[in-house]
């Protein structure tokens, strides 16, 4: 049995994806930009995604950016806004606990300058608002903040810290790292008062090597890259046609079923949970079952390293994730386990199981019996 | 009968590109950040396709980085660059005959206090080396060539001009946008004395959505995009698995038949050019057939404007453009066309045929007739 419990790293791409974008790389594989039909034919697929994900969001299509994934999403919306907004003030705010592709262009624009102020979380991942409330000074012109985090799946109260911030200081961008929350939420940018949100389509059974971002008409930032003045001249280069029209189509259908995809996974979380809280030295991170997301599980199985876990569940067909896959090359401490308070047993230990919508029952008890059978193992090995 | 001759804008994709794309969207989907087995088998196709296109350019693979498009390749190379040499000078030279994948990020780097020289051109498109070697200080930092003019075909002498600028100042950064050249030229990067080079994958018959740019191991360089370090850190942001396979895929079979391409090409410009200049009233624009690109014609019908040819022609399936694609959008006049010394007339009436290797000479016999059948009331119709 094989059971692929890493899809918060990367998701299978759904059929209907797979056949949409070959359709556009060999029969309407023309360029948007082109005047003439097979030009037309492509940019209608453009269109069609941009409608579909709109939709899902609540807002209109002309606020809807294609990038070339999360990361790029991430760092053209603190970037570009920064940099367009540096006269109004250089303080930016974020978490301890975000996913590198905020934390590390934050990193940068410190170096160019700008002050950062890092709001620490409780021990379940949950940001101190009280913290942040205090940050917000009439400087502050960026606030960006992870949804879901990709490591723990803490959720932060957005529509809770969207009106605090906006009623701290009206002129404040706030821009929601939604990579691990897009098609497992309902996210209403506008009740949530989101300036920026930015998604992936890899990470829905998308492709990858694509992304959007959210930018409210309101907000004024920079291009990242510049060039033919394509997407209203904030986003040159030629129009990712199969890439765009893969990520609309992923995205309607993931929000064609969100609720019941996400009682099925929030079932499966349950199940794990319990099983887990069975075996013996382990703790779960993060919030409570049904407080944190549905898709993601973090545990520490105490006396055991994360990659031996990871390599033993892998030789029985079982894929999990040590930290998360995007940090797995640098094998640093992670910031997020650190913010929570984690210990150094938990640091070495810790490994993350995430479900999508096909995930079975049976690959859950098939992880679990196998945990079971294995850690008692490891553990001698590991103390001998 | 149709005849697609707008290939310098986009191409169809091989079916061996769209085979090994499928693929790695349902099969070995894995994150090549993962540590499991299924992020290993994805990353194996990422070592694969640096392999397959360092071969193509004779050089080391680890010099190879992928990008979402040209674009990105020519932003990266240009404002990483720059910003990283800041210390060492702050001089840019480019030419007036760039695309504006270059000609915008130069100009944003002029924004940001950077001195830019921008190199004219003769009738034919060839740019003034006495300009150029009469522009390189100690203080200029980086050059900037387009290899394949993408609007009227002609070549530059990047040999000669590498060779040259290094001899002037040999700490200069010499960068070749071969987003039109890359699969048409044998592009020897060390005897050319290249030190970045950018590519584009549907260009190629490749993926829409991916590019790469290669950095010679000697370049100081910034990160345009900042995240999990994927990519030695130069480059974040999870890999696009399918795109870059599909772009190993499309630069090996590209270099595969690289001379019978070419020659088969050459041979229908060639024709196309014959027939052309049978008609009335048409400038070819340019350099003499085999001086210039292989796979781009761009002529003007004087007398006609642009986008009535491109449309009229368009109602008998043939598919051309009006300029460049990626400028079609802007309508503003082109910048290459001015530099080359065209007229007002010409300005107005200039079409781009662009072939690829599948293009037969029966499209470019159809394409004739139909010129020769549709210009004369064309003419009368426009003098009225």
């Amino acid at each position: 049995m094989e059971a692929y419990l890493d899809n918060s790293a990367t998701t299978r791409c759904y059929e209907e994806v797979k056949e949409i974008m070959t359709k556009t790389m060999t029969e309407d594989y023309g360029n948007p930009s082109s005047m003439h039909r097979k030009g037309v034919a492509a940019e209608q697929y453009v269109k069609s995604a941009m409608q579909q994900i709109a939709r899902t969001l609540k807002v209109s299509e002309k606020e809807i950016y294609f990038t070339s994934g999360g990361t790029e999403s991430n760092n053209w919306a603190l970037i570009g806004t920064a940099m367009a907004n540096r006269r109004s003030g250089d303080h930016i705010i974020t978490t301890c606990i975000e996913h590198p592709s905020v934390s590390a262009p934050v990193d940068f624009l410190e170096e160019q300058g700008f002050l950062v102020t890092r709001i620490g979380t409780d021990k379940q991942g949950r940001i101190k608002l009280d913290e942040l409330r205090a940050a917000v000074t009439k400087e502050t012109i960026l606030i960006s903040v992870i949804y879901v985090n990709n490591e723990i799946g803490s959720v932060q109260s957005i529509e809770e810290i969207g009106a605090m911030v906006h009623e701290l200081n009206p002129n404040v961008i706030f821009h929601v790292d939604a990579i691990q929350a897009y098609g497992k939420y309902q996210i209403h940018l506008r009740k949530m008062k989101i300036d920026l949100l930015s998604a992936s389509g890899h990470k829905i059974h998308g492709p990858k090597g694509i992304g959007f971002l959210y930018v409210s008409e309101k907000v004024k930032m920079l291009p990242l890259i510049y060039g033919g003045g394509q997407q209203k001249g904030m986003r040159s280069g030629t129009d990712n046609v199969p890439g765009i029209a893969g990520l609309g189509c992923a995205a309607q259908l993931c929000y064609q079923q969100l609720k019941e995809n996400a009682d099925h996974m929030y079932g499966l979380k349950n199940h794990l949970v319990e099983g887990l809280k069975d075996l013996e030295d382990v703790d779960i991170h993060g919030m409570d079952i049904m407080e944190g997301a549905p898709h993601i599980v973090s545990a520490a199985f105490r006396g055991v390293r994360s990659e031996v876990i990871l390599h033993t569940l892998e030789d029985r067909e079982i894929y999990i994730s040590a930290g998360s896959a995007c940090a797995a090359h640098k094998r640093s401490q992670s910031p997020t386990l650190a913010a929570i308070g984690a210990d150094s047993v938990q640091l070495q230990s810790t490994v993350r199981f995430s479900f999508c919508e096909t995930t079975t029952r049976e690959e859950i008890d098939y992880t679990l019996s196998v945990l079971k059978e294995v850690l008692p193992m490891l553990r001698r090995y590991t103390r001998h």
